[in-house]
């Protein structure tokens, strides 16, 4: 019999962090793969992901709404509650032989209880990295609550060792997402139809930049709004093609869209273009394809290692990820914005570095999941 | 302005081992105390723990029905995804500067995610001991997701440390639950009523031994049945006094209830009394009055380290605590408990080890509540 | 393409009350059987009778705990919010072309109100009936949010009417309750092993009689206690061999057991018998076996008027219920009940009445099921 | 001691249906108000009603996020069931004499559930009217649960008799919301301010039209977006200066909204102006001031009524409820909107009717709280 891997995905860029894996256990002879998608990933708001998934080929066992609304930290932590309620109800029906948890967003937790709670294997993806802020606690108690490991790293790795993980249970995989960015810089054909997002045209054959800009957790609020209006005006100032890419759901985040709909209506800008959602990969040759990408996504430094894609980081939420030379960090002010382009556009493209995996992470998830001794008790070593 | 301390209470061991810190806050000038009533405190089966809060004078600000039915692993998962929503909720009510999370029983890391969630400072306490099981699990998640750590010992907050806590952050105030200990020692009066629990009627002015047998979560299910029969065949056949308390509400608590009547109908034991709860101080009064403990509780481990009662730790459940030298590990075979218990009768009383504390933990508590900052961010150290 | 027919099943009389019509709707070439199991079905206490189900073919297509402990009316009104939570989750997933819930418990509120709000046609069983209590607001509450109408009874389907309900969704069709007792009286073999439940054996082949009393909800708590008490003292006095069924989960029902409990402790009643569930026919046979019915359950009304057997109703709970000639209704007073069970016993059967149906009531269902107009769309005629 | 009158309200339609009479119970000497904000009220995104309600003295005493993002069946279903389960535990602290429901939105069901299972008296306010959809079956079962009536009208008060209640327990006060168009005639100041919405400057002090048009529930999705966009092309064609209003929270207003903002971004309509919520009063002062409203509001049909103001009802939200002179119904197409708003402003005010009430609703609703007999058993009289 093949051994049921259950995978639960909460947000887009969860899938991206996670696609290549999916591919792989499905493929895979000794897997089956259940695939459980809640969270943003099944709001229209944020793309409707699932629709995305369920185009590429990825079975989708069960769809559980889960978020509240009011984005703020009361729904947060109550939308994590109801999914560890109802993703109990779920694994109860599937019964998986392992169930994988994805990064460090506040609902991950809920799929580590659910799982853990309920004697399932945990597998936790993308541990053992420094960031702060509250993803910082999710991912380390999702660390403590799971029994297999993969990370992005081989830093991630020894973090992981540290927190009291039996070396045997962590393996460095590398990051699913550096598989798409590997795949994609192989791939031809469009990326962006012309009626993608609202605002002006970007023509991605010229010269563009991209930005993703999210709102720093423990700075919700009014503050959230008044961040990505620095941004906005940086790149407003500079008038240069953009494409602005929409904030993942969160506490904070209605604070972002309203920022960009108020200077939107204010400032008509001519240069930007503001998009929901793409498909990973096309999101990825965009990036191959700009100038530079600009905002505080963990993108930035991930995947754009691997494509030496210059970045600039702005403010504290990537704070503490290991990062390579392809990173100009930023205050969040519109001067210090606008230099960092300029510098970035005019240095141009830097070589690939491995830091973030080599491209085969999916697989490497597959193969461990299929012949891994799949256990669940553990204590500290120390 | 006084800050607002909000302790989460889900469990009859989680009162004992907080209770003296609730009066030191109460009472505290600097300080105003909010509690929480959840999980098993509520239910009569479990001896309704939040009257007896209510009959000492501890202020109960919300009561919030959380446990389901079933006492399964689904159940369990399901029960503290409702905490983790309702607790967001009175959290958002009472505007806590601090929330108080006891220990590592499975509703504990849903008070962690609502007050870390909602970005208010969480201090856990009894963080750092090592057991197994899903116990240990959700103890170290509950680490990482807290900001101040209260430590029942030096070992302890050692290990707190290691795990990537600030040691500024880490304090050993030895556990609550000696301070009662060390108040019932000096306390007099009468302790247990004739009409207290069901079953054959035990002297306690006279030789008696006490019996505290909770199932083993992991190994849930008819396995629980067997385990608690081993018990109850070896207190049997020693034909001594015999104090019986009904277990936690938990995983596997039905099948350790119904060993207990199908063996009370089978074999109408005359030497045993079942008793549903006490108010803390009687139940360590009765346990100082004791020829020994048995069974797999940590207050043989803990409280009787102080108290220098013999113990009789039976099977996995407390594997990995510190222990001091009153205890004795068996595993869950009657012979093998029978010999235990006879051995321990005959040694008699040790002398009081301070390993779990002084006496004095209530009040450090309530003090570094009043004066140390609260903080919410932090990244590992490592 | 054949119409997905969703029956939720949320408790052990639910189940007898829609056994027919389940086993009719697998069968029917034109419809496909979902069934979704919660509430006390789940629940060891209450005789876990989704395992019965399983073990008579009925495909169980999802699973949902939803009860809460505690058994007041606090926990009743959240396990219905968690029902209706979860419910939407399933039908979401099952996606039916209708669904059907069963009575006036409080969880059947639950099932309507999530298809009703999904635009779902629901289809509701057994309503029109008057009884008083809780259950008739809940009963009606779900005849004003379904779509069709399946009552038990002629009088039952001219109220549906009068409550504004369009009459050509209003069937009667008889209660499938009726029909497993016409099946019952046909079938031989042994009903019930030696070993079923706990107490004294009782001959089935002699003189015996059933007792089966449940909480009045809304006079929930020690009330409750004292209530069964009474019965309880009654067939203790009388000294006729008496098989006691347990009650369902509900408001009062913990009080009911405590009171089990303590009268079986203080005077251990050599002729009563307590079993906690039954196949559903065997349950009938022995109806059909017994001398009288004693306590307050809608199937001494119902059932035994097909039956013909002799029914002690005690107390309010069944008052405004329709009744044929087999019914004697008592006080809940231990001499009142004692001197209706010796003049009933002494009456002996009655005739069979067809009042609540013929016994096709399945047969009816499933094909109205396959046929009937689907619609969700209502307003009053008035 | 006072009666605890515990009103939960769930929307920015409910608050003016209840508000004088919230004032009412806060003013009356033998009562004491309670009051519980949750659904829509909380949310930014539906102008935070919460906030007018405490700047304009009403008391909140609990704050209870329910909504799920989606804005479909699913998520509304959902939301009803978390309301169920927090509402329980708030009552379970408040320990109201009576709770009060208002209308017919989803989550009013779920206030009526949670008071009827626990034993709580219900008052239901504005029961028995028609309108068809999902609406019509929230409004009868809410009265089937509910113990006392509040109903806007004569005709209202019949049909909630009709439906079985005892006509001692059924009130025709009238609706609040008229007394509040009462008020607002004899106010004066200004009403809207400059920054007051997005879009264009509209001056109240010349000609105006007023339009709120919310999704049709059972008609959600795609055709949602298609029937809003027929108004806002009648609108513009119409070329009046425009106050449009944004509507509740509701399965299918994601869509209504996106069907705004793409209209507004590629027809830029320059006499339009849209707001997202106003203080109640400022509304109907609005209303007063406004040659007609336009829409599927049933403001355009009650407080129209008692204020003369032309209405033009679109489309079949409002079919079957009960109408003044003032109003006329149109298909949801341009040029039928565009021509019945013509007329409409070519013939002018009508004279007030009393037909929803003569503003003094919320006085007799307090003073009928005060002395009524509050009972929780009844039954169906036929």
């Amino acid at each position: 019999v093949r051994r049921k891997i259950c995978v639960v995905v909460t947000a887009r860029p969860s899938y991206s962090r996670i696609k290549s894996a999916l591919q792989a256990i499905h493929a895979h002879k000794d897997l089956e793969l259940q695939v459980v998608v809640t969270g943003s990933t099944l709001l229209e708001k944020y793309g409707a992901v699932w629709k995305t998934m369920q185009d590429e080929g990825i079975p989708l066992t069960r769809r559980i709404y889960t978020v509240y609304e009011g984005e703020n930290p009361v729904t947060s932590a109550k939308s994590t509650g109801m999914a560890v309620t109802e993703l109990a109800t779920a694994f109860d029906g599937l019964r998986p032989d392992a169930v994988v948890t994805i990064a460090d967003r506040y609902e991950t937790l809920a799929t580590s209880i659910a799982a853990a709670y309920m004697n399932i294997p945990l597998v936790h993806v993308q541990g053992g990295e420094v960031t702060g802020s509250i993803d910082e606690k999710v991912r380390h108690a999702n660390t403590k609550l799971a029994d297999c490991h993969f990370t992005a790293s081989e830093l991630a790795k020894e973090r992981v060792v540290k927190l009291g993980e039996n070396r045997d249970h962590v393996h460095n995989t590398g990051c699913p997402s550096i598989d798409l960015a590997r795949a994609a810089v192989a791939t031809s054909g469009p990326i962006l139809r012309n009626d993608e997002g609202v605002g002006s045209a970007v023509q991605i054959d010229g010269q563009f930049i991209v930005v993703l800009q999210h709102p720093v957790t423990t700075d919700y609020g009014p503050q959230t709004e008044s961040q990505v209006i620095e941004t906005l005006c940086a790149v407003h100032e500079l008038d240069i093609p953009t494409l602005w890419f929409w904030p993942n759901v969160d506490a904070g985040s209605d604070y972002t869209s309203q920022g960009i709909r108020r200077f939107r209506e204010r400032y008509e800008p001519q240069n930007i273009r503001f998009v929901k959602n793409l498909p990973p990969e096309s999101f990825i040759r965009l990036l191959g394809l700009s100038k530079c990408i600009v905002g505080n996504s963990s993108v930035a430094i991930r995947e754009c290692a691997y494509l030496g894609v210059p970045a600039i980081n702005i403010g504290s939420r990537q704070a503490g990820r290991d990062r390579g030379a392809n990173v100009v960090d930023v205050p969040c002010q519109q001067a210090a914005i606008v230099g960092a382009i300029e510098a970035q556009i005019a240095h141009g493209k830097y070589p690939s570095d491995p830091l973030y995996g080599d491209g085969t992470a999916g697989q490497k998830m597959a193969d461990i999941l299929a012949t891994a001794e799949l256990t669940i008790d553990k204590r500290l070593p120390f």
